[in-house]
């Protein structure tokens, strides 16, 4: 089985470096970033290319969801399996002559960081069993959780990353806004932080709920809001709210 | 230095627990509730009592917030010093002849985890000079970040742990109502969620973000509107809003 990657972000080097790890290394990984190709090529001993696309069973095109279109009319071969690697588009925003796939890793990559590949969800779509089966072997090969998926699922699982990631990150931001405004080091946050989300792994997050809209303190939420104003006001109120509609309260 | 554990909560056992641990055990461990303490009692093999309270140098209330005022009238002494623990009570609300503190340690407690005592920041405040010192050796004998903090500042703490825990741990219970709609069991987001956690201990929150707000991906943001309802699309609305201020989009 062999595989190209299209690509030189964080989510081609990971992919990529998996494979290797797997003894499956691609035959090559190709695209226009030549300095990226040449570190990831160096680093993990795989051909590379800006300019000729070689043959493979599969293309994984790990780009950025606005250009996997354009990218996808380069693979002009037929008998070919190619895959997109995006939460966000269907399989068939992909334009050619070949098989068509959706190969989802949910995670956040970075290139600093290595993560424990056996862990990351892969989410798989293909247009037949003979495909479905190719993808979930490979997949298998890297991690200990690969799914099927249709495009509608996906659009529900990114969403749910959305909620449960990028908010996540985004009331990091505001709550550091407010310990900023009295100078007292975010750092002090990050074992209660650790620990939230360490609740989560052995109980349901909707039984581990606390804090005042859960008790329905009035008091503290009242001398909540005189604290803050804006974006931060705003998130207190609606979260607060969806808190106490959670719990009928 | 002798200290008393008023209390038979998750706060009144882990302080105890930390006492021992750094040889300074309570001399009593005092509440209402006779099993919890005699569970507590035999377990850090420190005397309990429902009833009289022993003399001592140091009063630390761990009850709940709207007990600590008549549990701090218990105390008839006056030459000793009291502090409750609670992150959103002003020292006055203590009523006695004693000295006033308070004591208060940042960290969400569940009687079945034990954290790591070091990495809990405490947060003082005391009347003088001397209780003040008294507070913060007690404290640096446990944890490595001990800070002064008035109860303004502590309004200000305790609104940011909202944030960063509360509201988060009830993005995890919207994120988890969605990943269930689909049959997508939720542990699949989990190595997510940790590496979300993980880079706010290395990067600054405002420059981890990532998503579709913050890259103004329209199509995306009206996409997901349409999957979403009720609480969870104002939560939706009120968060990516507050992401395109931050970010000036």
């Amino acid at each position: 089985m062999q595989t190209v990657i299209i690509g030189s972000g964080n989510v081609a080097y990971h992919l990529a470096r998996a494979l290797v790890e797997i003894k499956l290394p691609p035959v090559q990984i190709f695209g226009r970033n030549e300095s990226e190709l040449q570190t990831i090529s160096n680093e993990l001993k795989i051909p590379y290319s800006t300019k000729n696309l070689v043959n493979s069973d599969i293309y994984l095109i790990c780009v950025s969801d606005n250009a996997v279109e354009e990218v996808s009319q380069l693979i002009t071969k037929k008998d070919v399996l190619v895959a997109h690697t995006s939460g966000s588009l269907p399989k068939d925003i992909l334009k050619g002559d070949y098989r068509k796939a959706s190969f989802y890793p949910l995670q956040t990559f970075s290139k600093s960081k290595v993560p424990d590949y056996s862990k990351i969800p892969f989410f798989i779509e293909a247009e037949n069993e003979k495909d479905r089966t190719l993808l979930f072997e490979l997949a298998s090969g890297i991690s200990e959780n690969v799914m099927e998926s249709t495009y509608e699922k996906r659009k529900y699982i990114h969403l749910t990353a959305v909620f449960a990631c990028n908010f996540v990150n985004h009331l990091f931001s505001r709550a550091k806004e407010i310990s900023d405004s009295q100078e007292i080091p975010f750092d002090y946050f990050l074992p209660l932080i650790d620990e939230t989300v360490q609740k989560i792994h052995e109980i349901e997050p909707q039984a581990a709920q606390t804090g005042p809209a859960v008790r329905n303190d009035r008091r503290i939420l009242e001398l909540h809001e005189q604290l803050l104003k804006d974006e931060s006001l705003e998130i207190y109120k609606t979260m607060n709210h969806s808190i106490q509609k959670m719990y009928e309260l």
